[in-house]
């Protein structure tokens, strides 16, 4: 027997696979083509050429000894070094090689972080709308996720509420910027008040509550839109990085933590990160992906695909009438529903459009509308969404 | 601050640490040739050819988002299929591709299976002496690890001290065969008994244990010796399997579960094995590296050399008065300390010969000896293990 607590997570995942059985049996029925899935985050341009010649170049160059072979849990120290000198040379920080932990993908860094800092029933801040995953995450360390309801004004996190749930077992606060699902952008101003809420807490308090940014989408900025670099702005931060989309390499598992060192007990954190990557069984990111990404630190897979379409979906579904936050960043967009979000995202799923309903996010109301797929769907699904849009409209 | 529960971690792993920086300032003080490093399980011998080719072929012919994108969280279904084909073909097994979890590595592969498994104090089984991680993987959740004493005289798990300390509360068996540190391969006749054991256990109390197979060293046996396959033997049997040393790929984290159709609830097992995958963090196993070991079943490095050095070591030490444990498999020797093993191990750091004590693997009075090495390190070692020994000869 499976332990008692997966009970509830195998229960989730049936019905995960459920809607996922359904795409399938859809577009068995209707064809591939006819079926319209912005479910899934997966990044839909392949990487850059870099990505190939740097593979190709390493197989070729590197004794397999040092290819393939143990080196510190940490990460190659070259590597790690590249990523540092690259980091301070666009954010101006001044990382080294010890700053920067290689990590399996930013699921692995979020895990590897929040088990160096988490005693059980420690409680860490998300404002929704959030990935669900950080539940998971969260709980794998016994702590207790504290929801921030979302501000819908604007979809930045809501300072004042911030103020009122952060306690003395408040260890961490998560922010994810470019946002999953909003595609909104914090401002430096709501990074600042932000800073502003912790620092005083932590001063009232006594204690130290670090902001973990997870940063799977930071190159992933539309309209030149800037996105803060979290480290300048608070004391006690930490960045979760991922490859995933900027070089769209989700499958291999390959990202990194940057530590400032500046963070309370940074001789410790670093230590323990370090434990934690080999105790939580990741033992080290996968070596030739960690030398291949340092060949590739200045480039991105071409964003400009999101971007185009980023800007037909957007006009199209608020043509419809559809009231949509306007991504600044990431690959969603994040449309609010005129019924039930369950009941809407069902409601699409007859004209073949498949969607995230917020709730997912903790944040019900809404759906989430992945758009890193063909920019060819995105057009052929109009007359789907012209039809639900119909549904709504003559009610 | 990092969490109560990571002080001992990171206190443990100054000492490793300590220990490694010594170990260069030997080579920095000796030169690196005159230091005889044993500390490490990391592979000596290359990957085979066929690897290489693979990775070439892979990046060549396969479509970058198929390459490196998401796939499900289990990993390919082809690679899974590959590798439960060969599997049915070496040991007459009958798995498909549903009974095959990707993972990173066995460590990876060992911490899903425990998080399916073990609730808050459930007890989890392993012999000593084992690999020290092991206690670390079951405290990751919140699982209670109970030691069984060695049988000195032959290594073999001790039966009898098995029976004694299953409960109502054990919920798996760790065995590791091929064993590190001991070099033993447990015969199937022990394979017999423990399921014996275990299957009367269940009867007794109505409950589960699943036998969880940590097999990194499989392929690494020597003289000829068989290896059982334990899943013939046993019915709630789970092998958590890596190509760490078999194709000598340590640094990539690559590796499988094998979870029979016959383990009680098993797509429950499977599910929850799927979401743990997911939820732990990993995601899946790096997709390059799960596409190019599809392509290298049947290969494994160059075993003769580990064959050579452990005839050379064994001898040498044995002709030296030492009492070694003659190994089967795997590429460490077991060798009776003349004193504290603590204490014998600093004494040899004195003659630039790095090993591991016993108390590591929870055996005091012992060492393990790595042979993964360079054969001329081992010929270079002689005179340093001879000056080693003239100290207890003439005590």
């Amino acid at each position: 027997m499976i332990a008692k607590k997966m009970v509830k997570y195998v229960e989730g995942s049936s019905i995960t696979r459920a809607m996922f059985e359904e795409g399938k049996k859809l577009a068995k029925k209707y064809g591939a083509s006819n079926v319209y899935d912005f479910s899934l985050g997966n990044p839909s341009t392949p990487p850059p050429a870099s990505v190939k010649k740097a593979l190709v170049n390493i197989i070729e160059d590197t004794k397999p000894n040092k290819l393939h072979g143990y080196m510190n849990n940490s990460g190659h120290e070259e590597v790690r070094e590249a990523i540092a000198m690259s980091l301070n040379e666009k954010f101006k920080t001044s990382f080294t090689q010890k700053n920067i932990i290689m990590t399996v993908g930013a699921a692995g860094g979020l895990n590897v972080i929040l088990k160096v800092l988490l005693d059980s029933g420690d409680e860490v801040v998300a404002f929704a709308p959030y990935f669900g995953e950080y539940n998971n995450y969260v709980a794998n360390f016994d702590g207790k996720i504290t929801v921030i309801p979302p501000d819908i004004s604007s979809f930045q996190p809501d300072i004042k509420e911030l103020q009122k749930k952060v306690t003395a077992r408040t260890k961490a606060v998560i922010i994810n910027t470019p946002n999953n699902p909003t595609g909104v952008i914090y401002s430096t101003d709501t990074i600042k008040k932000i800073a502003q809420v912790l620092e005083d807490k932590q001063k009232e308090y006594g204690t130290q509550i670090y902001i973990i940014s997870d940063e799977p989408y930071r190159e992933l900025a539309y309209d030149g839109v800037e996105v803060p670099y979290i480290t300048k702005y608070y004391k006690n931060a930490i960045v979760a990085y991922s490859y995933s989309k900027s070089l769209s390499l989700p499958g291999e598992r390959i990202g990194y933590l940057a530590i400032p060192d500046e963070v309370d007990d940074f001789e410790n954190v670093i230590s323990a990160a370090n434990v934690a990557t080999r105790i939580l069984g990741f033992v080290n990111a996968p070596s030739i992906m960690q030398l291949a990404v340092a060949q590739c630190l200045d480039e991105t897979s071409d964003i400009s695909v999101y971007d185009t379409n980023r800007r037909l979906l957007y006009d199209k579904l608020c043509s419809l009438g559809f009231d949509c936050v306007k991504p600044q960043g990431a690959f969603y967009l994040w449309v609010k529903t005129p019924e039930d979000d369950l009941k809407f995202a069902n409601k699409a799923k007859e004209f073949n459009i498949l969607l995230v309903p917020g709730s997912s996010f903790m944040c019900s109301g809404y759906v989430r509308i992945a758009y890193c797929v063909d920019t060819d769907m995105i057009k052929r699904s109009f007359a789907a969404f012209e039809k639900l849009a119909a549904i709504y409209i003559n009610k």
